[in-house]
């Protein structure tokens, strides 16, 4: 029996003891964007370090001006050298009412069909997908007493608020996390029978505006049409960022998107995408974007813009006449090849400018910001990563492209000079940033596998 | 000394104790469109029945499918009899934060100048208002044992809610509310020093949608542009409902809307009403609306639309990159002369499919309904009441138009066939709907006052 042969045992016979560890992680309330649990999210930073530390990883949180880092090293060995990132942080919850059970008391739940799933935030975005590495890595310990490469461990807890204390961290630290390959687990599978190494995403520039108007809150049937109403204003400008045929508007947004180039509109085309079945699955069938491009072109090489919130006025219970003093809006563009994120930028809070009457003001925060990335797939390390997916997964693994925004995969591109290898085992239906978020158990379980072969190939 | 100069002094004298009143109404919270607060409204419905019970009212309080109603009738004597009517329910208090103080916790506040102002929800929307006109019967009760002329009193608890009840209840009581003139106190003086008659008021068609698309909250950057977002319609609902001329786009939306005549043109241009101080006391300098109109005409005699709430999405501190499953908003219409809510209620959801697309759905929540109303000035009822506030503020009371609704005015004049006088001693700066509400210390003694005097001359 070999070395790998009796990790992958291991892995099978630690099962319910590695689902413990993951359900713990999920208990601790991380949510990075929201003020109110940063005592929580430090917890969960402290808590992988132990972790990691058990492992035998030289692991510790280490301070930002934000939310901790956790960073481990597990140096000994030979062979080309690893650098995983992960993030512990996860989304809010809200609306808590559209969740089956507490969120934050994540549970086993089994399907109709006998098949299991892990129920909970964070069980897919990232804690499910960070700790399939880290029980790879426990398992080899265990077995062998080491690990088959020398592997660095970064995990960051603002992946999903920004995440602006990571490029300073990166750049105090380069040496110290510098490594031969870097890979991320924070993506999905092609669909549930094949694994895929996701070889492009797109940037990200987040925007939220505020507009205000009158000074209080004005009684409709006094002020209105006479006083500026914020909710008017917004829509206008939200309405506006599209025209008729879906394209977004803004002068020069496509400037730097060129048209997909013809091998990846083949190697799309092959893969067998169902429009119809993708947009079913949520109850949809009609594809809302740009008119003339296929669903695959929408989410994977086109930028989009999207309006994630926007609120104004009274939204209660009943009906209440009132102006509001402000209104606001969350808006994100996805970015795709060279398109650049303070160009958007700076785009956007022209066409709001241009759009709200002179007595009335407008807050820009800014919220994110990153470039597209697209990998060449032909070096060694996606082959050999390709390799070990299909071996556990009797499929061959696809390469494809990503529609979410990873902005650590820029970051470490350019400041540590490797490309990145992003293998994730989450499936569309995850619901992650969505109530009732869930990890198949299958997902986990293989996942955890996929990773030992890797750890095992890239020595190899 | 006469009965009226003697009635005045006892209503001086007694300030402070209606003072005391007015704060114990204030502090029950009676929200009427929030159920939680159901308990608290009828308390308060309760306490207005006693207070009138103690003036020598026949009163009590009437249970319909909502709120109650409370009504009291105080018979004796001669003369035009006269039914009052006022409202005890409040607006909701949101946003809470905003306020400078607890909004049931209601207090007396001295203005720089020396001025007082009293503080609370429901101070000058409508139970300060509203007592105006108690007092005044206290005060000729005390005085002369007895009121000038035969009154009832109804107060309703649902004016902030919708008030669906009013009309049925008014039906099944027509005979015992009979009166021969109707008066409402919920209006405001035309400024600080000048007080006023309302003798027109638009009418109301409110409506709240639900935009529904995905049958979950959806990931954008997998979802973004190939899934329907609520947030884009809702926006391009609501920029599509105005032209670049601030025009209402609804089809036949002005039907029925004719120029405003001559005499009341020049009627309000003697008013010497400022937009810029209008607008400029909210902070504002632009008028917003129909291109070529007054604001004095935008408010009192041209239909408006205006979106008093909408939200979708994440709405809470950060960011979070979803695709809502939905989106609401409310949108409410005043309506003038002969505008049919009916009609423009189709007219809008007409315009809302229209703009749905076909995977979408929409839910439709009617919120009011009611035509504008117009009284003719001449009558005897208009020509007493301008007398005795004339008396009273030492300066020509003024027949004005209002911009705001109050639907039990139009039922009052179609169910009771009487005509409505409307004399209220609001002002601009109440903040009615609003965080930090108040009314005027002045407002409410020279009320009573003024309702004093106004109780005289109609039995003179």
């Amino acid at each position: 029996m070999s070395d790998l042969d009796r990790v992958l045992a291991t892995i099978d016979a630690d099962l319910d003891a590695a689902l413990e560890r993951l359900f713990a992680t999920m208990r601790l309330k991380s949510i990075s964007t929201d003020p109110a649990y940063a005592g929580e999210t430090r917890a969960c930073a402290e808590w992988h370090a132990r972790d990691l530390a058990g492992i035998g990883f030289d692991a510790g949180v280490r301070d930002t001006a934000g939310h901790p880092m956790v960073v481990g090293h597990h140096r000994a060995g030979t062979g080309p050298s690893a650098l995983f990132y992960g993030h512990y942080d996860v989304q809010p919850v809200d609306p808590l009412e559209l969740w089956d059970a507490d969120p934050f008391d994540p549970k086993l739940v089994t399907r109709a069909d006998g098949s299991k799933m892990i129920v909970g935030r964070g069980s897919a975005d990232d804690k499910g997908q960070l700790m399939t590495f880290v029980e790879a890595c426990r398992a080899w310990k265990t077995v062998t007493g080491g690990l088959p490469i020398p592997v660095s461990v970064l995990l960051e807890g603002e992946e999903e608020s920004g995440g602006v204390n990571l490029p300073p961290f990166l750049d105090a630290n380069l040496e110290e996390l510098r490594a031969d390959h870097a890979f991320i687990c924070d993506t999905n599978m092609w669909d549930k029978d094949t694994p895929a190494i996701t070889t492009s995403l797109r940037g990200l520039c987040g925007e939220e505006i505020v507009v205000h108007a009158a000074s209080r809150d004005l009684h409709s049937g006094f002020y209105g049409s006479a006083a500026a109403n914020p909710n008017h204003i917004l829509a206008r400008i939200i309405a506006d960022l599209r025209d008729a045929d879906g394209r977004i508007t803004l002068p020069g947004f496509y400037d730097g998107v060129p048209e997909l180039p013809e091998h990846l509109r083949e190697s799309w085309a092959k893969l067998g995408f169902s429009e119809a079945e993708f947009l079913g699955e949520v109850g949809l069938s009609v594809p809302a974007g740009e008119k003339g491009r296929s669903v695959l072109e929408m989410t994977w090489s086109r930028p989009t813009c999207e309006v994630n919130g926007m609120g104004g006025g009274y939204q209660g219970a009943g009906f209440k006449t009132v102006i509001p003093a402000q209104a606001m809006a969350k808006i994100s563009f996805r970015l795709v090849f060279d398109q650049d994120p303070a160009r958007v930028r700076a785009s956007f809070r022209e066409h709001v400018n241009a759009r709200l009457p002179k007595d009335c003001s407008v807050e820009f925060h800014e919220h994110g910001s990153g470039r597209a990335v697209a990998f060449d797939t032909s070096g060694a390390v996606f082959q050999r990563t390709q390799g070990a997916l299909t071996n556990e997964w009797n499929k061959d693994a696809a390469f494809i492209g990503g529609g979410g925004s990873i902005p650590v995969t820029t970051l470490i591109k350019d400041k540590l000079g490797v490309d990145v290898v992003m293998v994730g085992f989450g499936l569309t239906d995850d619901a992650i940033h969505s109530p009732n978020e869930k990890y198949d158990l299958r997902s986990f379980h293989k996942g955890i596998r996929s990773w030992a072969r890797i750890l095992g190939a890239l020595a190899g």
